[in-house]
């Protein structure tokens, strides 16, 4: 006689795992939520560790979860949550002058939007919430600095700038592949600053710049300010600047320089690989002469677990001008940043001195300071974890509020998502009944000189996640919908 | 029987001013200095305050002294030591294309030799003393806004800029006769930027300015590095750009703006007169419709009783651009400036997001605090004065020590002179011969984007008198007769 045979047996850890998981199933526990750690849930549950611990391996053979290296497990976006990334763009777009009156208007209207933020749902404007950067301890450093500056701190500090801002910055460069002297270093008054002296530096009036599609806007209105026309080059959300339209482009057309942001760039959030990095400047633009504008100001802020390389790591010829500043993960109202001019540095300089003379002198001193403590680089690691987290709660909601069909960027750093939403929907539109309810947003044509991307929008993640987001991304998904 | 005539009676009150006019005979009283006060006068030498003051009045009456209203009475530059001023400079020039390997090259390397001014006798960089300067004071404010700010002084302060700071600098257009609402102003990164936003807001590459001759070697950099060229207006050492000039040059060419530092220029240190400023704004520019740029960073500086005008008191079409800064007299390192755009304000926004994106948050508090509690006008009426003896010192060196036949402009305001050497002296040997004794001067040629002015010199009199400059000037003297 055979035995009944018994529901199947369920082991302890399996039990656990199923009450986790179903907190994650109920949306109780979110993508990027940290789960409750080993010790907790010994507690909890009144498990062994070895039991907690089989719990967490099988909830992360399932998906659910995801280790992180001295921080424990954390909720991974969901499958069903995880919306199919836009498309590779078009093909290249040449855009002869960049004109005022289209594209850099509509900006100006959209950044005057952004100047509201406290009131509004800040996923316009791409900066980092005040309460996720150490304000208050950088403040006090730059008192004691002032406090203690005398008349130092009142001279010009004549470019290249700051002597130990440029040593903390030199110590960094082989996190990013490369050495650094500190006196390849020019400091300035913000990425902005240092993108528009390597334009200078590189090109005239009039020449062409290759850039990614999409950009940034402010690059665009600072190629349309200095005169210069633009090439828009097909690039891909995770791979970046397609390097066969590229080379394409270079063999129809003469190109004075190219402006990519390789490591997360905005609003796109795609990464070169280190391979396309080493043909890019190599194989590419080294034999051409041509000069490479790398903006790196969102490649310290990585999700994994090291920085990407900068294209300069790959450049024998001085061709590579690495660009970056503190305003993504520090100090926006500081307004400091740096270039590495390689073999531009002498015309760099001298353009630094043309354009704003010197950088302020006390700002300098105080993030200089702030590195030499170790706190910047603490800081950095907080904010990495932060910002991932954050982004995990945006794309989440985008899945959950958006109407089907739309379309969201998977980047592995930064804080910006890209959003392709379907059919017709207009993003202008959409960006000014967002903020008649106090919601900020940047529309997609603004970020191409033909304002291509109508039915694209950018969100900025910079801010903690909290109830208020929420119901601004339900509000946003439903004027999405219509 | 006639009674022997006595000597010629002299009264008590001759006799004190001749013991004072002996002092300035003697060169122990220079031109600049304070002459005792009357108080100290009845003290010293026993007299009524009656015959102290009878005494200065016979001195001022004889040219020796100068009252100066709630201060007392001065040495004035006597008549031996005034040397004859330049002449009013040449036709007007035209440079189509201003040459980096020329002129800029040329002001690259003098600006390197600027920077080691701490070791240098400084009469080279156009900056005022740290001495002189309420570093510590300012210092503090900053300190103490800084430990106030919470996140607020970590935000982008985007154009147009702090709000307490342009309410500030609003209160005080009056000075320079017109009325400003807050709104008309974009703060910037110092004057350099003004300009460089002034000129790309007016301006195309390609485009001709009208400039001042000589001029700000810094602006002839900015003018080279935006592709515009430069036709340089001849100008006089009392009252400044030469009208009849301006409108031959107009009539034969098109100008798509004017740069003019109206109010003691540098290097010239002329002053517009009002009559001449109301003729460029309404009977010249207006009607063609060209804008004219006003650096008015030294306009503050005056020597007398009132501060000039500025062309804007005159302008009723939005013409005018005004830029300044506080680098001449409060905080060189903090790197702050406005512009007052008239009609051009919507451009020079954008452009200024375009440049630098937003001026440093902390710097502008500071500045505007400091200015709000009544310290920044206390500290300008001494610096006002000090800057007025440092030129006259400087001016009454360059009499005794430089060659004859040397000329020299008398400034009314600011605190640069202009030195015409005699003969053959070549400007640029001299500043490298100078740079060898430790002495930092500004060769003429880099003021002109032809070279001209190849046996001129400027002197930056920004620093308090001492022996180690009298040492200085002594040895400039005898290079200048090599």
């Amino acid at each position: 006689m055979k035995t009944e045979i018994a529901a199947p047996r369920t082991h302890l850890y399996e039990q656990v795992a199923e009450e986790v998981a179903q907190l994650i199933g109920q949306r109780i526990l979110r993508a990027g939520d940290r789960v409750p750690s080993v010790r907790k849930l010994m507690a909890q549950k009144g498990v062994s560790r070895s039991t907690a611990l089989q719990a967490f391996q099988l909830l992360e053979g399932r998906g659910l979860v995801e280790a992180r290296p001295q921080s424990g497990y954390y909720v991974k976006p969901q499958r069903e949550h995880l919306l199919p990334e836009p498309e590779h763009s078009h093909e290249p777009d040449t855009y002869d002058q960049i004109e005022l009156e289209g594209t850099a208007a509509k900006v100006a209207e959209v950044i005057v939007s952004f100047r509201h933020h406290p009131e509004y749902a800040p996923f316009g404007v791409a900066t980092p919430s005040p309460q996720i950067l150490p304000n208050r301890a950088l403040n006090r450093v730059l008192a004691a600095t002032a406090r203690q500056a005398g008349d130092a701190g009142n001279n010009y500090d004549f470019p290249p700038g700051h002597v130990e801002l440029r040593r903390q910055i030199a110590l960094r460069a082989p996190d990013a592949g490369y050495q650094l002297a500190m006196d390849e270093i020019v400091t300035t008054f913000g990425c902005m600053e240092s993108l528009n002296l390597a334009l200078r530096a590189t090109c005239h009036p009039g020449d062409c710049v290759a850039i990614e599609s999409p950009t940034y806007y402010g690059l665009l209105q600072a190629l349309e300010s200095l005169g210069l026309s633009a090439i828009e080059i097909p690039t891909h959300p995770q791979n970046g600047v397609d390097l066969l339209a590229l080379e394409a482009t270079l063999a129809k057309r003469k190109v004075a320089a190219c402006l990519f942001a390789t490591s997360y760039n905005n609003p796109l959030g795609s990464c070169m690989p280190e391979e396309n990095r080493r043909a890019l400047v190599q194989d590419i633009l080294a034999p051409r002469g041509i000069p490479l504008i790398e903006d790196e100001i969102y490649a310290d802020l990585y999700h994994g677990l090291a920085r990407p390389k900068s294209c300069r790591a790959f450049d024998t010829e001085g061709l590579v001008l690495v660009c970056s500043s503190f305003s993504k993960c520090l100090a926006p109202g500081y307004r400091v940043g740096w270039i590495v001019p390689g073999r531009f540095g002498q015309r760099v300089q001298l353009l630094k001195f043309m354009n704003t003379l010197a950088t302020a002198t006390h700002p300098q001193a105080a993030i200089a300071d702030f590195m030499k403590s170790g706190a910047f680089d603490h800081h950095m690691r907080s904010l990495r974890k932060r910002m991932r987290e954050q982004v995990a709660r945006v794309s989440e909601a985008v899945a959950e509020y958006f109407p089907a069909g739309t379309r969201v960027t998977r980047p592995a750093g930064g804080f910006v998502l890209w959003l392709e939403l379907p059919g017709n929907a207009n993003a202008l539109r959409l960006h000014q009944r967002a903020l008649a309810e106090g919601i900020s947003i940047a529309p997609g044509p603004i970020f191409s000189a033909g304002q291509r991307y109508q039915n694209f929008i950018r969100l900025s993640c910079g801010y903690p996640w909290t109830t208020r987001l929420e119901h601004a991304m339900m509000t946003l998904g439903r004027l999405a919908q219509a």
